[in-house]
């Protein structure tokens, strides 16, 4: 049987690495191999690319290049590890997958979403994930857990926009297929946020501790 | 004004690089301003995506990871170099582009062509060469002056049926767009190649030495 397919999506500052460590250990629990993967990477190959796209360089990126190396990555991190693991029978979590590009290209850039719709079609066919946990804050409230409350200078104000247009996707795209996406309040207590991914798990996927 | 911007195409063995200088030559004698470049690759970024496609590796590499790689390497070269050269009136005189991108991953690898033209039209927008020299040569002729005419083994003869389908893409091509397409039989001596070069450039754009 096809294992299922859970990605974890959130700005910075939201508290995703602790919770992916958190998610592994649940599906563990429950007697599930899991495969953990992130992107852009999560082969030698898609780590190539994500070091390529995150180096500082003088060069000027065009937006499209950027775009293209992201779902390179991704077309050669579903053939070489998401497919085949899921084949087997084993459950994929991944930190991010195609909505972070709606929503930092897309949301962030201003690249235009149908852009992005068909590359997704043309990388994925009809492969999506079957549950997205969103870890939704406030974006003045991440970026106050990160900067530990100094002033606000142009460039802050400048990623508080970015921020607000990439979580506005988000949002969006989980209002748009709520039987996919998990909304979690990561404002909360960490013990509470657990509490509310445990939840999703078992009402959506039956996972429980064995 | 605009500079040109002119495409050599051709496989292996077909005597590109020679002629990719001769054509060079012939610009600069006439007084023309030359960005002389290659696909994939062109500006740092562009090769560092270069040298990621044409590593050895383990890993098996997706058709799909490869051609958006190509056209990522592309969209940055676009950006970077031609598209800058060409609006400060600069000639661009690349070695291959998108033709070859429907040449080996088209007719060599099988990926349809109409998802390379979706990728075309998404990076290039309306942007064609003003002019492409496709050196042809049958492929056998190719194969023999590159391997020195020992016996075809295996490999070799996988690599002929390779070839072929490449050629046949490339021929397609210069058949149906035949105002951008010049086709050069490079099965002729190196005199007679550069001749009919000469031509082609004098006919179609007007170059003659000052």
């Amino acid at each position: 049987m096809r294992g299922c397919f859970i990605t974890l999506e959130g700005v910075e500052g939201v508290g995703k690495t602790t919770n992916l460590e958190y998610i592994h250990q649940r599906l563990q629990a429950a007697g599930i191999t899991v495969v953990v993967t992130r992107e852009p990477g999560g082969t030698a190959m898609a780590e190539e690319i994500r070091e390529l796209l995150l180096r500082q360089r003088t060069e000027s990126v065009a937006e499209m290049a950027e775009l293209l190396l992201m779902f390179a990555a991704r077309a050669q991190h579903l053939h070489a590890l998401i497919t085949p693991s899921l084949e087997q029978g084993h459950w994929v979590l991944c930190d991010r997958f195609t909505d972070a590009t709606y929503a930092y290209q897309g949301g962030g850039r201003g690249v235009p979403l149908s852009l992005i719709s068909t590359l997704e079609s043309m990388v994925q066919a009809s492969l999506r994930p079957d549950l997205t946990l969103l870890l939704d804050l406030p974006v003045e409230q991440g970026l106050e857990r990160a900067r530990n409350r100094s002033t606000p200078d142009r460039f802050e104000a400048e990623k508080q926009r970015f921020f607000e247009a990439v979580r506005e996707v988000y949002l969006d795209r989980a209002m748009a297929e709520p039987e996919r996406f998990a909304v979690i309040d990561a404002s909360l207590d960490l013990e509470q946020v657990q509490q509310q991914i445990r939840v999703q798990l078992q009402q959506r996927l039956g996972v429980t501790p064995v």
